[in-house]
């Protein structure tokens, strides 16, 4: 197999990921991308544990929808079976980032989920961002990895949340996970997620007693844009 | 109309637009300025949801006090219908800047005024920040941006503050808006919202029993840069 | 009198003041430094209300011990009464340095001394930052930039401390002032302030409890920077 | 003795210490790296009280492993014996930094240890971040620095903590230590756990009620990264 298929793929990975150190989300390697190709049923992920300065497009890992390794000389990130998991059940995500950025990270070591205080949260969607809970010890031992985006699967269905409304996810004692159907959506997510997470803290720290906003104000800002009568952007 | 006459508000608004993410109060697209001209009753605001990468003083688009647009090939902001509302009423203002900066933001999300706390407050304005109630649902539901700019002469007058004393509000659980004659008095006061909200936050954390600074210091210290007797600047 | 005999003042204080944005201890014009010239009796100091990005050695103005401008063509800054107050008291100090740094500036507001919680504090001073009362209304009414210099120097005396060993100071509801011999020390502390104001805020949010260091090591830490045993530094 | 054989550590000492204020860890001064030789039991360290800017790899202090001055025309940093006590004790480590990094100092002011809320932390050690009790004023009176050094070890020995697995600690009322094989080691666990303090801080604001992270997902995500089966990096 040539690996020519994998340029694009592998290019779009490796720009999303040297974007996240620019944005603040990441200290050293605390983090990844992987970009999909639905065609293929593959995915480019960061290589594990290497430093961005010394990211190239090539240094990109090629991976099927089972982490099965397909081309590449390094060994992918860690958290590459999350990812696998992830593109196999929700067919519509193109791209999927996890970062430990620091209040994302906060939230999902407080256990809590992150409540919807503001428009800010609510231009992106229109409920708390889920925190899923740590794993029993049995998914802990058996396939770390492979359970964590089963975890965060079973979260989102539980919650019966629709992972095309809902991009971001905490994951108990760990961090952030997101995605979207580009590079550009999935990063997008990261940061807004960061930010989110700082405001409501922020928020609770000014006034306890603070509240959720309510439902029409919630409604009014994720269809102005998002949905058919949406009115923003171009 | 000839465009020509659009050119001097439409390089106004994009060099205060491209000010916001420099001063840290903007990420991503969350947020907009607009520049009006008061002979020709029009404004020129930033596009819905273009980067500020990309932005141009011709990708202003200019629009008329009842919210028309008059000139430009883009969308304009979703939040020019709250620019107009403002600039048809207060008829000594120039400019305009709407932001999501983060500790502002957190103020508006919790319902509460920001307490005059010291004199950098008291150099600016000599009240509370005041934070204007979140709408009842027949406004959102009915014309939201317009109603918005409703909202925030409302609390204005409810409070009895002068808008030419005043130039800065929250809207309750959405985010800060302030003006100016100028568009850099406008973006000025954006990003001495944003550090008073940050003070009043440390100050009560550090002192959960802070109080409002007494009357005598905070008319000093206004008096000292405005109205007749004032020493600050040249 | 030749202007000539002005310059050095003028090229250290121009120095010092722009030093302050790249500390981060600035937001647009709030804040000021001054360099005194003992032989002349003189001070040049920051213009008022002027840009840190427009200022110039030329731009400086030179002001006596008694407020009293003798050269520059531009008012000088709205706090000058300030420093000429502690120059001509404390015949000793050669700069002054007055900023609205975030968290010095939230203690100010607090009305609390910033208590003594670690080494990073005793390396510089032995005692709290005090922070100095609000002045009676009477102060505040009169030469209000002059009576702030003496309240400055009545705390400092209530307190029984020497302006040799502690050269920061907040005055509450206002904001933080640092002096030293040179400006380069002055400004030095202005930041160390701002560091310290930090780290007992989060000290104190860490552990309600925490309790003020023991003298032994408040006394170690002094001497090994500062005295005749001193051993720090070249 | 030639001083040749030190270019090695005095350059690995150089780059090491001019990284911590690129890393946001270090004000002015107030840090210092050094890095040994075990073949010639010496170690290159920051002379002291001198600017970062102003470094060279010929600045650097070689000091023998009981703190004697074996090259250098500078003073070496005022927390030598410090740094001479761990290697001496320590035979396995080749480098130690030494901060007052604002949230780690905290922590130590605070007088607690640093929980470990999630897998961020475990990532790099399976227990809470030790916090080594103040002194006893004859310790802090005697050969202090010499003392803080064996504070940190008895500390580490009290707790049963294997240097090689826990490569970092707060001395109480101080500030960070943190060491490793390698300078790059060191410097990096210094931001972690800076990073982590941070991190931790948070979480304990947004859930007063956050509990330490369970054992089995401590042991997991430590053995991800370090130990016979581990699969992170390359």
């Amino acid at each position: 197999m040539s690996a020519d298929k994998f340029a694009v793929i592998r290019k779009s990975a490796y720009e999303a990921n040297i974007r996240l150190p620019k944005l603040g989300l990441i200290l050293f390697t605390f983090g990844n991308v992987s970009v999909a190709d639905r065609n293929l049923g593959m995915f480019a992920i960061k290589p594990s544990g290497v430093s961005y300065d010394e990211l190239s497009p090539e240094s990109m890992v090629v991976v099927d929808f089972d982490g099965k390794v397909i081309d590449g000389k390094l060994r992918p990130s860690s958290d590459t079976l999350t990812h696998a998991v992830l593109y196999k059940k929700w067919t519509n995500i193109g791209s999927i980032v996890h970062t430990h950025s620091t209040y994302a990270t906060a939230w999902a070591q407080s256990l809590r989920d992150i409540p919807i205080y503001g428009t800010t949260h609510a231009d992106h969607l229109t409920c708390d961002i889920p925190c899923a809970s740590p794993m029993d010890d049995n998914m802990i031992q058996g396939n770390y990895e492979h359970e964590t985006g089963n975890q965060i699967i079973n979260c989102m269905n539980w919650k019966r949340l629709d992972y095309g409304e809902v991009e971001m996810i905490l994951v108990g004692n760990h961090g952030p996970f997101t995605w979207g159907k580009t590079a550009d959506k999935a990063v997008y997510n990261s940061a807004v997620l960061e930010e989110l997470a700082e405001m409501a803290f922020l928020t609770e720290k000014i006034n306890p007693d603070a509240k959720r906003m309510k439902e029409s104000l919630i409604r009014k800002h994720f269809e102005r844009k998002h949905g058919p009568g949406s009115y923003y952007g171009q």
